[in-house]
């Protein structure tokens, strides 16, 4: 299944309590459209929220943001992970 | 210790052999900053590369990168993961 890494925008003052809640909707709406949120990352300072899913589809990862919250990233990359 | 993300420009054309390359380099010089290069995520397609690092402090997981090949990020924040 194809990964991808989502980059939000910066939101000051997004607390993260408001962000894990996000994540909690998007867990609810993922199964919908075959996405698996695996992680987030979160900046406390900034705001900026990164989230790597498993989806068949960049459309779909974004579909699960869109319904979920409507909290939308300004780029999604399908990405390789190396360790 | 915590924890960074850094986000390089994208580099079309970058293959990620040379990625690879650029990590492996990395990982020689990390000990030296008290830097641990974790995973990293790379885009075929537009070669944007994302970095997690355990470090100090911002400058020192910039520092591992600056020393090892002189490919820098754009921006780096330092998040908190959660799953």
């Amino acid at each position: 299944m194809p990964l991808f890494l989502d980059v939000h925008p910066a939101q000051p003052g997004v607390t993260a309590e408001a962000v894990a809640e996000a994540h909690r909707k998007d867990l609810a709406v993922q199964a919908k459209y075959g996405v698996r949120y695996i992680k987030y990352w979160y900046d406390p300072t900034t705001g900026k929220v990164f989230c790597l899913s498993e989806a068949p589809s960049k459309e779909a990862a974004l579909a699960v943001h869109r319904e979920a919250h409507g909290q939308m990233p300004d780029d999604i990359f399908e990405v390789q992970e190396y360790e």
